[in-house]
């Protein structure tokens, strides 16, 4: 959450100058995403945010990401499009780096979001399903329950067990996920990191989703379980919010009705979400010094989730029909 | 250069509503300043810099900062002034931390100033300090010599050493300075940190002098030394670029020609304000372990200048005549 980069003035003017959206008039770096430097662009024309890729993507899965932007953004969904430069690039290179344009799009995120808001994301989510079951480009999903198995794995039973007593179970509790994966679901490209901080918000109106850098092509409810995961509980997990999770879902199918598979798919579905976010911050924690300036998240957080989706999924996911 | 403090969109909400300023649009946390949190907030009817002093400012000076925003910006200057609330408060309190509502102004910092911009900056901090001579709210400067002195002294001279061997020098040279240290040259309230880093330009023009929390009641021309001291060198101190400070000096006579006691002291002046940075970086290099986040600034970068002006400053400042 910070800006790796420093980009003078002189550097963004000249970047601005390869295109077509007049001079440079303000520019300030903001303190989003982990992966990747952003700064709030403005110019004669309009505003913009700029994105370096730091780490952690991959260059070659850049035009997909960019592209998909561009998709969505044309089938009407509330994404920020990709600015092209003057010769038609997506993204240009700056010392190495790989730096793109994105249409700025208002809002804000809200950090307690109520049954309205979440039934809008429900709403938006299965609108951006689909539109973007026609974008040709596809990407797998290298961060499913098989991978949080690996991963749980690779952090090792004693160093999980130093996080947490309750955290070393989780890896059982992968491979059991990982064996009942559905296979047989509908899919699109999902964009899998539905948190709330990844939805920019005008009242009670989505006005845009942002951060594809997770999207990939997998199960339409796989998607829905992520976001429910990631927006129906207080925070800690500790807490369900009944309706924040009944509106999300209610949003979603408003758009597009679930199949009879994908609803009880979703209590295995939810548990498999959970299980990826307690992978990737198991590692973290254990690869983050504990005095270091970067704020670990809590890996139990997700367990008390997948707690409740163990206890309780099925009757929560039948209870929202 | 970060945001310390999550806030939400509920809180920043809440906020706004405090003010007569519209409705909020967007917020983003803006990676500026090092002792407080930004972010830049739009509504339904402009753009502002919302500031969280996190810390290293003392509550009780923040109504001069403010007040000299005003002061200035009704002066004509072009400084953000202090939105205030409902109340007509200058700021308010959000959970134990003081926050302002700042006007924001367009404009880039540069990296690689020109000499047409340096002479834009000479003439707006010599517009700035005729604008402040009827600011009524005196602060004194606490970063003077004597305190460099003071602060090279408790960091002690090993430590010095260790950074460098040609830094605890610095602690005699700071004694000197202090020793000859002006007291009779005409004073306003004076910037006193006007980096490129503070200032906003959109083209060869100043839009914007941002960053006033060190600014005190103290010589005029102690400001432009601290100015020149921070434009005429390339990154690293090693190198002085002679146009850059000829056309500050000029751009400030343009406005505000100097005395001659004003003049003769330069040499001195821009002494005094290399140690003033260099004993806050040593500082800071001794109190940051060198693996944290946070980037320290070398101290050498300030010695380097201190040499240079100690060598060459009677002559750079005769020529700039």
């Amino acid at each position: 959450m910070a800006v790796y980069t420093h980009l003078g003035a002189e550097d963004l003017a000249d970047l601005v100058a390869a295109y077509d959206v007049g001079e440079l008039v303000s520019a300030k770096g903001i303190a989003e995403g982990v992966s990747n430097s952003n700064w709030l662009i403005e110019t004669s024309c309009a505003r913009f945010i700029l994105t370096m890729y730091e780490r952690r993507i991959d260059l070659a899965d850049l035009p997909y990401f960019l592209g998909l932007l561009d998709h969505l953004s044309a089938g009407g969904c509330p994404v920020p499009c990709t600015i092209h430069d003057r010769d038609g690039a997506a993204f240009r290179m700056i010392d190495g780096k790989a730096v793109a344009l994105i249409e700025f799009l208002p809002g804000v995120s809200v950090d307690r979001p109520t049954p309205a808001q979440a039934h809008s994301v429900g709403a938006v989510l299965a609108r951006m399903h689909l539109a973007a079951r026609d974008f040709p480009a596809q990407r797998a999903n290298d961060l499913g329950p098989a991978t949080s198995a690996e991963v749980l794995k690779g952090c090792g039973e004693q160093a999980l067990g130093l996080i947490d007593p309750g955290l070393p179970q989780s890896l059982t509790m992968a491979r059991e996920v990982a064996e009942r994966w559905p296979a047989d679901l509908p899919t699109s490209t999902i964009h899998s990191d539905l948190f709330p901080d990844n939805v920019l918000m005008l009242g009670d109106e989505v006005s845009g989703l942002i951060d594809f850098y997770f999207a990939c092509t997998d199960m339409m409810a796989y998607d829905l379980a992520v976001t429910h995961a990631a927006w129906s509980f207080a925070k800690g997990g500790t807490h369900y919010h009944e309706q924040i999770g009944v509106a999300l879902i209610a949003g979603y199918e408003a758009v597009r009705p679930l199949a009879e598979a994908e609803r009880s798919a979703l209590p295995l579905l939810a548990q498999g979400a959970c299980l990826r976010f307690v992978s990737s911050r198991a590692q973290d924690w254990i690869e983050t010094p504990a005095d270091a300036l970067v704020t670990r998240k809590d890996p139990m957080d997700f367990m008390r989730r997948l707690a409740f989706y163990r206890e309780q999924g099925a009757t929560v996911f039948a209870a929202s029909r």
